[in-house]
């Protein structure tokens, strides 16, 4: 073994840099600045608003200089609470250039939770839209950091220009004017450095923050592009929430091949398909619910072209492909987690199963499928012994993930980054089989997530909320089958009878718990079914543990039959 | 700012990994096994040979096993002799697996610069096709390295089976069997490690080792998809060497799509046209020899779909682009260098183009572009102050690039890789103006500029000239000395036997093209002397590109004693 290959070659400026995926937006400005960015529609006749790169460049380095003008440095986060909006893809590039990190906050959450989140990320600078202004002031009150910077987006395209109030001393088109357009970023010192932060309910009561890194989110944004084989000009209508695990890294892949963003504040079926036809959309993305959304609406759909969607969340049923089939959207699987920067198993497709019949179709591509391009491994295996499960499509095994695009960790949780990434993989949480032909799909979630229209709820979240309530002595939360939303929250109980439910009918007892609910938790997390149970129907383990199983079960039953009716226990998987 | 983000979360097992292109074959062959991989075309009704992806990694495995069982170790070198075949790739995905370094030799190679070449990389082992035996058999004699393992590649389907003698005691087959198929390959240990090592003649008389990485490898890879939005199960003819700075990348990219690799082991107009049809073709790369291969045959082209082209080396001429055109070709002009892993450059193609005419639009064409997604800067600046030109479509300077795509380094020459990666840029040698929308084109070689009477004269731009003439099927300019003034343009034509000059004396040629260029251009940059030479009379090096050393030699040659004689083309940069 030579020397001469390896240890006499070392890194220089010229043959070293860090990867970013905010040179994609710089690189298409440079080449085609006049080509479309973004579009935003308006609503009641608001006239469209179109934006081209170099308008976008601008405003993104406008903002980068703005920041830094206020003080904010290198490895500080900035948060923003906004819908899917142009001031969304900016703060994507110009938080990051300057090496600050985005925390994109879901604009539906709760003033307890978004406070949590700034108190959590010492966010030094909060951008928020108006029209969220009610929810955003009270969380403001709970804010440690009375420093906090906060800008308010006053967009004229909102639904309702007049309404929502100022929180902060400063307006964000104002704000960006204050930038310098020709702002010079630098490459992040570190292409291991964080780019984003987003949080998400996991097991624990409060949310964890998973951190990401430059490196991972440029590997990801190029692996859709190679996943999807996406075109260059894609036309992509923002169908996904840009503050979901940063739009699954698409505000950095559509600029990487010189596309257009397609903004709409609301997801709604007219919206949609007028934005498909009048813009020549091409891709989108969305969980079930948007799919649901789209074939419920009976308005006109007049464009004629194909489009692709990628779904995630849940697998899409047979019935639903094929009416989506029908109306020229061609879908594709993918599956992931924000600790993977959202999509990083795809279900790839085989030319020889078109010739299968819809059913069958169907049936292939629920599975979740096999590793993205740019993550190194993927394996199904006993978390106790790391042995991969084999593959007969029976095995029950812990989904793992090894690789470039595994995040950094979790902020300020040291004692979770030492179990979730032990062994040299990424422990999900999730729980699978693998088939035959090495595509996994998933079986069943060991922390009990609930998916709800794409959110991911923690029934361990909900839980910790009914618990406080002084009218309930015993709760657990598990999803029940839902037409419009996929799933949704299910609460059973069990009513403290020294407390104030006592003696109530179930209906009674529903109402108080709901009013709980709402005043304490987002909106999509509210249980929609409320049980009332006695102690020793609460289905457990002989170890004292709740079969979520069975609670799942029954609440299927009601939601099927009409009635509550008590299940039999099965053996839970994990 | 606070630590939590950047320096609390450390690199682990789970979270980093080495880029390496060779994991795009393995996930390929995962996903689908029985995807044809390559296809190799035979000579004299030898039936054509089909391999599926399980067994290109099988046998690539089984390389990267017998390699280490004949004690090559991490970081040594393994040099292959081959032509576009199969084993090539296997060579592109084996030899990495182990961490050894791929030197891949140009088959057209004079024995003493393959021998440099193997005593100068110190190479352990070679792989080297029976079709070349003889020379190869030469350059051993002068090989230092009395331990050199020798694998004899014993083609069945090259052209004349029988001839060729046996230089090694190893048979490449043989060689294949004795590797274990299951061998479980490594990430390297360091992305920054070599993958591979190109020798390139530059400037000077020995020939200089450029050492890519993977890191760089599989980051052009990936490049490569994006910047051609190369769909899925693309189907590849390999007209461009492979030899040739590792095909520019592509035995990775067609892996990373799940594509095919259609080999060829000569490069002739009949197989080409034969191979696109018979394998629906999509896409190939090559010099502009092979467009005007293809253009001047004249047996059946049945192919009706259209095929993606991509070329390199000089600027495609109208006339050119137009008969592409006609036969379904779509050129995509990319420029680079081995020392940036081939393509680092591409002329981005404006929809707005289309409207023009086809002049224009060859105009358009005929400039090397913008830099590609994964380089991260491209400059043209004047190399004593650094200083970027103006983007005024006249001021020459320096093209620069920076970047990951940019080589570690030649090897042993540490001088040199200080003075081509000085300044955090390395230095191409090559001239170039910026237009007023930011494409670069070139202009010359440093030593391509011909100087004559104190004016500075673009041989690119008279060629361009006498290119667009229609009585000119190929021209090259060089320098020839001149008693007045120091230097002047010699132009070399071949006649376009379809076109006006047809039958006419090299007088009658000079005297019309000669008047042609004095309409087209100042009167300095008018050639002197024009020579008239066949198709296979210019010079080129095995890629198509035209040695203006040789054709300098020429024109002194004839200054000198009156009289063009051939000269031997010396080895040339690739």
């Amino acid at each position: 073994m030579q020397a001469s290959f390896n240890e006499l070659l070392p890194k220089t400026a010229a043959n070293h840099e860090a990867l970013t995926p905010i040179q994609f937006m710089e690189r298409t400005r440079y080449n085609f600045p006049d080509a479309i960015c973004t579009i935003q529609e308006g609503y009641h006749n608001q006239p469209t608003q179109y934006s081209t790169y170099r308008e976008e460049y601008a405003k993104s380095c406008q903002l980068a200089d703005a920041l830094q003008q206020r003080g904010i440095q290198y490895g500080d986060c900035v948060a923003v609470l906004l819908p899917n909006v142009p001031a969304m893809l900016e703060a994507h590039h110009g938080i990051p250039m300057i090496g600050a990190v985005l925390l994109s906050l879901n604009t539906r959450l709760d003033p307890k939770t978004i406070a949590f989140a700034l108190n959590h990320s010492e966010a030094k600078l909060l951008i928020t839209d108006m029209e969220f202004s009610e929810t955003v002031g009270a969380a403001l009150q709970l804010v440690d950091n009375q420093q906090l910077i906060v800008v308010d987006h006053d967009d004229p395209l909102r639904e309702f220009p007049n309404k929502g109030t100022r929180l902060g001393s400063l307006e964000y088109s104002d704000f960006l004017r204050s930038g310098n357009p020709d702002f010079k970023w630098s490459f992040p010192r570190d292409e291991w450095d964080a780019i984003a932060l987003n949080y998400t309910s996991g097991t624990t009561a409060d949310p964890k923050g998973v951190v990401l890194h430059h490196r991972g989110a440029f590997l990801n944004a190029a692996g859709n592009t190679m996943t999807w084989a996406l075109p260059k000009k894609a036309v992509y209508l923002w169908t996904l929430p840009m503050f979901h695990c940063n739009g699954w890294c698409f505000p950095w892949s559509i600029c990487a091949v010189g596309g257009t963003h397609v903004c709409l504040r609301k997801v709604q079926a007219e919206a949609i398909f007028k934005a498909i036809a009048d813009h020549r959309v091409t891709h989108m993305c969305g969980a079930p619910i948007v799919m649901q959304t789209l074939l419920n609406y009976t308005g006109p759909k007049t464009h004629t072209h194909s489009v692709s969607m990628m779904t995630a969340a849940s697998a899409p049923p047979a019935a639903i492909l094929e009416k989506m089939g029908e109306l020229n959207f061609r879908i594709t699987h993918v599956y992931g987690l924000t600790e993977v920067y959202g999509p990083a198993v795809v279900c790839e497709w085989h030319d020889e199963w078109d010739g299968l019949s819809m059913e069958a179709q169907a049936e292939k591509n629920a599975r979740q499928g096999v590793r993205y391009p740019m993550l190194e491994g993927l394996m199904v295996a006993d978390p106790e012994n790391m042995k991969p499960v084999p593959h007969d499509g029976e095995t029950i095994g812990e989904v793992m993930f090894r690789g470039n695009i595994v995040m950094k960790g979790y902020l300020k949780n040291p004692k979770t980054n030492a179990k979730d990434l032990a062994n040299g993989w990424f422990h999900s949480g999730d729980l699978a089989v693998v088939h035959p032909d090495g595509y996994i799909m998933l079986k069943d979630r060991s922390k009990d997530i609930i998916i709800s229209g794409g959110e991911n709820i923690s029934s361990l979240e909900i839980e910790s909320v009914l618990h406080k309530h002084p009218g309930t002595l015993d709760v657990a939360v598990a999803a029940a089958p839902d037409p419009k939303w996929g799933e949704v929250p299910a609460a059973f109980v069990t009513v403290n009878e020294a407390g104030p439910c006592a003696g109530q009918t179930t209906d009674q007892v529903a109402a108080t718990l709901k009013a709980y609910c709402r005043e304490n938790l987002p909106h999509f997390s509210v249980p929609k079914h409320y049980f009332v149970l006695k102690l020793d129907e609460m289905p457990k383990t002989s170890t004292g543990k709740i079969t979520k199983n069975t609670l799942r079960a029954m609440a299927k039953n009601y939601v099927e039959q009409g009635q509550l009716k008590p299940v039999a226990a099965t053996q839970s998987k994990l």
